[in-house]
């Protein structure tokens, strides 16, 4: 049977649930590829109405939710309230994206001469792929697990979803597919379209099974390349959209350091401890001007000093967290400060930690992802230093600059430095908290992700489609969508975009 | 040396072209990265010249052109004149496309109060991606080769390429590549944004440098495998776009067979011998009623019988057509009719050859794909049959029903039998020849194209671009097209689509 703990004590208790069995996962499976059958020719309208009616789902079972969550992952009761909001949120934006139809990227091309000689009538648009994997992560139990965006974003293309409920809150992952799929099958949705499955061997079930189309997975490196392995031995290759890793740096300019070194203090203190630091956004390394840069190191040692231990979600995330502190410490990161863990603390808390080291020593080493509040800051005398030592860190989700009105070369250079390395520039910011919109890009290079994909925002939805053009066809079989009389969606005709009538 | 052959003789000749070493294939790389490095930041006008220039240039050696591809592939002066058009004008489209900017999918949210909490700016757009290695096909010297359009679509997006020439037409591929070298130097395009590399292993090397961004092939399951292979085997896994094998069904409905028998035996013969039936959207598998059919498969048949034999590309394909011919008889196909190769020929022919089958025993090993003039017929008594044979039929570019008017419920039932299984539908027409233009779609789940992306058509360029965001950047960092006052592309801002003033 599985288990669930309480991260603040350490305790361990029988969650009642049994891990699924091959067979099981299987029928799952038969379940949501029945269930797509039905769903991958509904219309967009019933497919925003069923996005609505899981938001109001997921609020119809709120403290209970909320409840068990912080049991599981010790994230507090103010967070975790936010983030349901914000996974209701989630399925309420992909609606209002399903109604305004821009993400079909419908397209009429109508017959006529070309200049290479006549050609025939084309009508495309995007449609669902099928049953899709999603493996929920640790450290989002509501808005990247059971009722995140991949459920959201796949669900809103018209596919099923089955997903792999994470072992760090079982019971968090339950309530949430009881709440969702209660409001889906009130809402009309066939049996099957939402299905979950328990265990580790139930993932690797699931990613093998020759129906499923496509993965979501946020998580760790090492579990995802094991996906991707599993991937590799199928007949027929599947995309795996993984977000597995990110050190997300910062960079302060000397004018900035100048400027505003306690504000800066406090921002970032705040950013790489936020959540105890599990954010796959957290600002892992900061480069901070030697000088005026040194009130800001000043700054986030005094905070760390003070602060309390932070609660872990799990024991082999803390444990990790201490093996990667000391493997930074023996890289050459020297400890400037670290927070205090109570002697009495009896569940899974880490001490807010600050390393320094030298960016003209920096060394891929220095950049492995710390997932807790830990951060390494690289102190520099010069840019060059800087965009040196960025060849040594891996893509990231985000890249940060902190500079003034007045370095706008230097904020430029640095720009152009950042962008091939992350999918998001912050600017004056912080990389953690990301908004979910239309424009939000959440993506970049392995093993950031691997994929030219979001997971977070409207265009998230484009990973879980398909083109599909339909050459001089009688209007009777076209979707609603291609058909001439039709103007409610933007359209490409003819090469010439056209909004909604 | 690399030598060439005239499939029309099977003589061989040397090249004069050396296999390319891997020390050599590295400063190919080389030259790209440090071009793209500089063609990452150009214009979407200088862009677009580009392309232009490389269309002129192509013209520009056009004769030469010609010769040269119709010695090495026997396609004939007529095809390869009309082929050479369809890369320049393939070229031109996407220089129309890049001009006009739809493809950036430039979007802008404002900062400002959202439903749960304030919102940061947000301004996201499309940029490429790095070089990419091209692998050219045998079958479509030009407009899939080194001139082709996947060339196109990466250089469109502002990538670097190296392609790999095609073994079966080095000399063309020599002179394409100097054409395009030629004009993207004169339009001052920095040195090495094109590159080549010639011989087996030079492809290898080339998809495990670490610095090659995504891969484009058009060519065999078995080749494209062994690619995919060789990129699971890197470290920073990138993107396959490949297209592989297609049968390509086609179904006739009974009406379609009592209305239009000449006209359908007439077309569908055109199509599946066009080329030497060496098209990935050729017609594999026809599925046509018995009684009403009949005098299709006879026009078919008489057609076949009187047909002289064809030139295959190279004496792989050749071996390979037989073998698969002979395999697809053996499976329970009998031979309707067949060509006729002359006694003297010397070269790589085959005969035009029509197999038939019962659709109610077909079987996972009728679905072969035959690379050349051949096509298996399978007779039908009830569409039940069909749908059930479908199931046999692996996915692919392209599907096709030839339904009539009164048919409305039919056809529409059948458009849902096959729409899960192929990229394009194709009503009452057939599916060679593939309309460049900005509604197509050319993919297909695997083995057709392992994608959810298309090879030819202006949406192609989105495999070769990757998204980025930038949250509150100050206006001086973002790219023209992201500032407020440009107006020159279509845009989604706050979520609502505008178009360009």
């Amino acid at each position: 049977m599985l288990t669930t703990t309480d991260p603040r004590t350490a305790s361990v208790s029988e969650t009642g649930i049994e891990p699924t069995t091959p067979a099981e996962v299987a029928r799952v499976v038969d379940a949501a590829t029945a269930a797509f059958d039905t769903q991958r020719w509904s219309s967009r309208e019933a497919r925003a109405a069923l996005l609505d009616a899981l938001a109001d789902g997921l609020e119809a079972d709120r403290a209970a939710l909320v409840e068990i969550a912080d049991r599981e992952t010790g994230l507090g009761e103010g967070r975790l309230n936010g983030e349901l909001s914000r996974s209701q949120f989630q399925f309420r934006l992909f609606a209002d994206a399903v109604r305004e139809g821009g993400y079909l990227e419908a397209a009429i091309d109508h017959a006529g001469e070309t200049p290479i000689g006549p050609g025939p009538e084309l009508r495309r648009m995007l449609v669902p792929i099928g049953p899709i994997a999603v493996f929920g992560s640790s450290n989002f139990p509501f808005a990247f697990s059971v009722a995140g965006g991949d459920t959201a974003s796949a669900l809103a293309g018209g596919n099923a979803v089955v997903l792999k409920a994470h072992s760090s809150h079982p019971l968090t992952s339950q309530r949430s597919f009881a709440a969702l799929e209660r409001a889906a099958l009130a809402a009309g949705a066939p049996a099957g379209l939402l299905g979950i499955v328990y265990g580790t061997q139930s993932g690797r079930d699931l990613v093998s099974d020759p129906r499923i189309t496509a993965v979501g997975f946020t998580g760790s490196l090492g579990a995802g390349q094991a996906l991707v392995d599993l991937i590799n031995q199928r007949e027929q290759p599947i995309p795996f959209y993984g977000e597995l890793s990110s050190v997300n740096p910062l960079v302060i300019t000397p004018g900035a350091a100048e400027a505003r070194a306690e504000a800066i203090a406090d921002g970032l203190f705040g950013s790489f401890t936020l959540g105890a630091g599990q954010f796959c956004t957290k600002p892992g390394i900061a480069f901070v001007p030697r000088g005026a840069g040194d009130a800001i190191v000043d700054g986030l040692a005094q905070r760390a000093a003070a602060a309390s231990g932070q609660v872990l979600l799990n024991s082999r995330i803390a444990t990790s967290f201490g093996e990667i502190r000391d493997r930074l410490v023996g890289a050459g990161g020297a400890e400037a400060a670290a927070g205090v863990v109570a002697d009495d603390a009896t569940g899974f808390e880490a001490a807010p930690t600050v390393l320094t080291i030298d960016a003209s020593a920096f060394t891929p080493a220095l950049a492995e992802e710390a997932f807790g509040p830990l951060i390494v800051v690289a102190r520099y005398d010069s840019i060059d230093e800087v965009v040196a030592a960025l060849a040594a860190v891996p893509d990231s989700l985000t890249a940060t600059v902190h500079g003034e009105p007045d370095e706008t070369e230097l904020v430029a250079s640095l720009t152009r430095s950042l962008l091939p390395l992350a999918g998001r520039i912050v600017y004056n910011g912080y990389p953690t908290g990301v908004r979910v919109s239309w424009a939000q890009h959440h993506g970049g290079g392995w093993p950031a992700t691997n994929s030219q994909h979001t997971s977070v925002g409207v265009t998230a939805m484009r990973r879980f489609l398909r083109p599909v053009a339909f050459q001089d066809a009688p209007e009777g079989v076209l979707p609603t969508e291609l058909r001439d009389d039709f103007t409610g969606v933007p359209r490409r005709v003819d090469g010439v975009l056209e909004l909604p009538a």
